[in-house]
């Protein structure tokens, strides 16, 4: 895709998150793109991220849905804004709030799984974003995140507490 | 501790899970134990796994609510057969239905978590732990799996189907 994807957006001194940061090397670096009114990321778990032989670890699941969740909250956001201000910038970042994820069926590994998003309700700083797992067509997962809008003035403080 | 932890009472066959599993040896390889009528595992996340810099990722927090509730859910399990047969052997594996985390703060990174658990329903094959992570004597996050026993042989079916 040409596009750039959600996370490709978020400023370098927020690019660090084990699950969608591009700058954590360690990390998933999942990247999120819109499809039509959905969201859509693209997956390929490591051998070694297994429940069972054979199926993928929810834990995992838990952390793509949390951050595609995130990625989604933001362009949202971004993509309401610019309706409303043709120049309006990326906004920076969301926080997880709550996530829920429910396993219907065991996710079969070895496979590229979608997790796909879709926006619920969008207020204030809040975003609500429902989401689905997809592998071989059949959906195993589903979940929500309720993401929340930091301001990056937060955040640098945040982090000043910590590395300063 | 002296007593062998939940996760170690796991057959062979079904200790690859890439949160609790002995034998991933790049899994996170989490223990817990009974602490009085709570469940308690301790962890020191990787340096890498951050959400931002100085704070815990997200998706690992929900990784270890997890397994921390698959693994009391199994303990929980085995101390009620065992009141009822002393005889009773380990069950083996609980798979989540259902899991929710609440991040109520950031979690400061670069100290020991102490995730803790309690049971909160146990009925028929299911059950229901309410969990909560410590991070300095501070509640952080606080969540809820939905575990449901799996009979070995339905997962060793499961495992055949994948990898015979």
């Amino acid at each position: 895709m040409t596009q750039p994807s959600f996370q490709d957006r978020y400023p370098d001194s927020l690019a660090h998150c084990y699950g969608c940061g591009k700058l954590n090397e360690h990390g998933h670096q999942i990247k999120s793109y819109w499809d039509g009114e959905e969201s859509v990321c693209r997956f390929m778990p490591k051998p070694y991220h297994i429940a069972v032989p054979g199926y993928v670890y929810g834990g995992l699941l838990a952390s793509l849905i949390d951050c595609h969740g995130t990625g989604t909250a933001a362009a949202a956001m971004y993509k309401s804004l610019k309706e409303q201000d043709p120049n309006s910038q990326p906004n920076t970042r969301f926080l997880t709030a709550s996530l829920h994820v429910d396993y219907h069926k065991p996710t079969p590994h070895g496979i590229e799984l979608e997790v796909r998003g879709r926006v619920k309700q969008l207020k204030g700083r809040k975003v609500v974003v429902e989401e689905w797992i997809v592998a071989n067509d059949v959906i195993t997962v589903r979940g929500e995140v309720i993401a929340v809008q930091v301001p990056e003035s937060v955040l640098e403080e945040l982090m000043k507490g910590k590395t300063g």
